[in-house]
């Protein structure tokens, strides 16, 4: 049974991911923009997260601290260009492991008779940065993030 | 005599514009990031381009308006990523006319001997936003519009 659908089509800039949250949207957007609930899910279990800023408005900068059980520290950052409760978000994203290497990422939260569907898309400035995404993990890291999110959101 | 190349490959998210300045690349970086320039070359001929908003730094917001000869406007906007003088340029990009379709242009000044080269790398959402960009007439659109700004950069 897997939870998390991904797309990625060979040769393409760009991974889908599509999951079903069994919440209304208004409260799976609230767990991605309260930067008080992003730090209880955001990440895989074995690290630590950080919300370092998080201005969530057109033109807000957001970035996340991760710190791993070794004290090695993993920093993302991006910024807001829409941000429409409860349906929208549109930012960027960059690994400052791997600087400039940037993506668009656009977040619709769909209802379904109360529950949500995540359309989570993202496109990548190369094929090869898209492929290098892939390789890095990020299907089970994603995985992951988005169980402890659906743990999250059983407790709200 | 092309001066602009224009790559968009079949079924792809990009499409790549390049094109060379007979300028260094500070002035070539200036004359996109000074708002009181901006409006002396950005867009067709036929238009008046007023820069409403620009704030040149990452979460800074640019918003232009174009009128033209009727009256009509036109209003473009995003939000800066990053701001690398005079090497790197990440913004989005939004057509306020199609609201909720959303580019990431990453624009590279390669200093070719005191020349510029400008590499202009836009990623789109979806396939058929791209094919839409391109069946909107922009490679004529920013042949002329870049034809503009080699006609400024020879009077700074």
């Amino acid at each position: 049974m897997t939870k998390l659908k991904v797309i990625a089509e060979p040769g393409k800039h760009e991974i889908v991911l599509v999951r079903d949250f069994d919440a209304p949207r208004e409260l799976v957007f609230r767990a991605m923009t309260d930067p008080t609930l992003v730090s209880k899910w955001w990440g895989p279990h074995n690290v630590t997260t950080v919300v370092d800023q998080m201005e969530v408005k057109k033109g807000g900068v957001w970035r996340y601290v991760q710190r791993d059980a070794d004290g090695n520290e993993f920093a993302f950052n991006g910024v807001y260009h829409e941000v429409t409760s409860p349906g929208r978000l549109v930012h960027t994203f960059e690994f400052e492991g791997m600087p400039g290497h940037v993506l668009l990422e656009t977040i619709t939260f769909e209802d379904h008779n109360g529950k949500t569907r995540i359309i989570d898309a993202s496109v990548f400035q190369s094929i090869a940065d898209r492929d290098g995404m892939i390789q890095s993990g990020m299907e089970s890291g994603a995985a992951e993030t988005w169980d402890r999110l659906e743990e999250l959101l059983k407790t709200l």
